[in-house]
């Protein structure tokens, strides 16, 4: 029997949910659910309902993807929906999740449904990543670096620079850090130290070049304290080659399990489309949360409360058998 | 309270166990229980006991690791101390794990206590990362390399060849593969064509190098089908400088989250002592065995079936705060 999904809200990350469950077997996509026009959402196929018509749909859907934002959607929505129905969210506000597992716990206690929340990657995978690696290894050091991927913070800060037309900014984890801690050395890093940061550039007919790229790199906190690159591009290669949402990074735990025995774990992603693979992420864990539901273990979970085998759709057998 | 953990069996593992479980601040070691004549195991300081002596300890162990080989040993030791203990054990034969399973489930469901089966790093964290990759990324392939390794078998090879008067064999992921998965083209690769062999020969006084080097290059399945390095060292300098047991290597998971939209997820060990390591993950898994058992969550279990958040001593709220 299909697990039917839908889906609440429809930007990147609600189009990458309707693109990941086309490729998932044992899943069906019910439709999407918008607080805009539904006349007005042109999605890959799947139907679109207004969002006030959810409650009508509480006996023909297993489980929620909820792709609003983390900074007013999902402090609202992922309560409130949890009281009808069996919930994933990715909220990724770090130091609001625990009032945000809260909240959602309370809800989903008292509606019997499932709501795991702040999948994706980080949090997510990264999140498990770092609990591994020092469970493991207790004595060592854990470092998580971001990139190479694209920045909307430091893109916008450089299309406020004057004299430029337009522009993106990749973070870069610096690999001389990277191989520091790779080779065992537990070093203390900073942010700035673990990254770099690099910038394509379209100057606007008459800027002088030289200004602008001085005006970028002395920047306070954006970009004077890293080392900075600074390319110009015309408005064609910016519009050919950067419109892609690329991130990733690592999380490398570095530790001894005796004096002088290192042991290293990296986990590394490298994404042509953030946003697609979040979603591929949350529709994983959607499959978890309905068998979770199913199985009547209710209330608010994160990725550290979910066994890996309820992510796929194989059964127990199946995957001591193919995977283990 | 303390987790209070017994070993059986001391050879590698079971050394690496009694040194992690030190480095637990949630665990005691009640002691290694052995076949041999316990006055003739020299410990770090944990007490030894005869192996017939385990009953004895029913009420004062929670969970028991244990550290014997898969051949011959945990077949018959797993079921057999599952009945009356808690246990983790690390068996690796892959194609023996479904009927292992079977065996030490039925033992355990009896019994009323949990066991915890092949945990360790292949099978165990690899597995695991090869289970998010494909549940995750549906559409695309999953590599794993192994290495830089220490090969036992391939060592015991090469010392067998006339002229050798020692020798180890190193078993290197093959870099030009490892980056052909890593630019997302999901070739496909053979095991040889994955790995490269790295041979370190001490010659016995007047072997002729070149025929060595010749009889080694040239063996049927060992070395000829691999690109194979051998370089000559001294006796003092394999005693100084090959006595470690590193391991390690790589899961990589290449997909398509849509058409032409590669991700990339990568999952790295590189250990300067492959049963240290080892043994640190049979001892997070013992933590998530007793937990388990106390919430009479009982029967075989495998790393698919362990949330993360079981291995770390910290609590759920904890791991929410400072690790998602």
């Amino acid at each position: 029997m299909s697990i039917r999904v839908g889906i609440v809200g429809f930007g990147n990350l609600g189009r990458g949910v309707e693109t990941s469950i086309a490729l998932q077997p044992d899943m069906e996509l019910v439709g999407v659910f918008t607080r805009r026009d539904p006349a007005a959402v042109a999605t890959g196929g799947a139907a679109v309902f207004a969002l006030e018509a959810l409650a009508d749909y509480r006996d023909t859907i297993d489980v929620l993807v909820l792709c609003g934002g983390s900074k007013s959607d999902l402090p609202e929505q992922s309560p409130e929906l949890a009281a009808q129905f069996t919930i994933v969210d990715g909220f990724d506000t770090h130091a609001r999740i625990p009032e945000h597992f809260a909240a959602v716990d309370a809800s989903a206690r008292t509606a019997g449904t499932t709501a795991v929340i702040s999948t994706g990657w980080d949090p997510g995978l990264f999140s498990i990543n770092r609990l591994y690696g020092e469970a493991i290894l207790p004595q060592g050091a854990t470092y998580t670096f971001w990139g190479r991927g694209l920045s909307q913070g430091h893109s916008d800060a450089l299309r406020r620079v004057p004299g430029v037309a337009g522009a993106v900014q990749y973070t870069i984890p610096a690999s001389e850090a990277i191989e520091r801690v790779r080779a065992g050395e537990q070093p203390e890093l900073t942010t700035r130290e673990k990254h770099d940061r690099q910038c394509f550039v379209v100057l606007e007919d008459g800027a002088d070049a030289q200004e602008v790229r001085e005006a970028i790199v002395t920047m306070p906190d954006y970009f004077e304290p890293y080392a900075t690159t600074v390319t110009f591009i015309t408005a064609e290669e910016l519009a050919r080659d950067h419109t892609g949402m690329p991130h990733g990074g690592f999380v490398i735990r570095s530790g001894e399990s005796s004096p002088g025995v290192t042991q290293t774990v990296e986990y590394r992603l490298q994404l042509d489309s953030n946003p697609e693979f979040t979603s591929s992420v949350l529709v994983a864990y959607a499959r978890a949360a309905a068998r979770l539901a199913a199985a009547g273990d209710h209330g608010a979970k994160t990725p550290f409360d979910i066994a890996p085998g309820l992510l796929s759709p194989k059964t127990a057998a199946e995957l001591r058998t193919e995977l283990l």
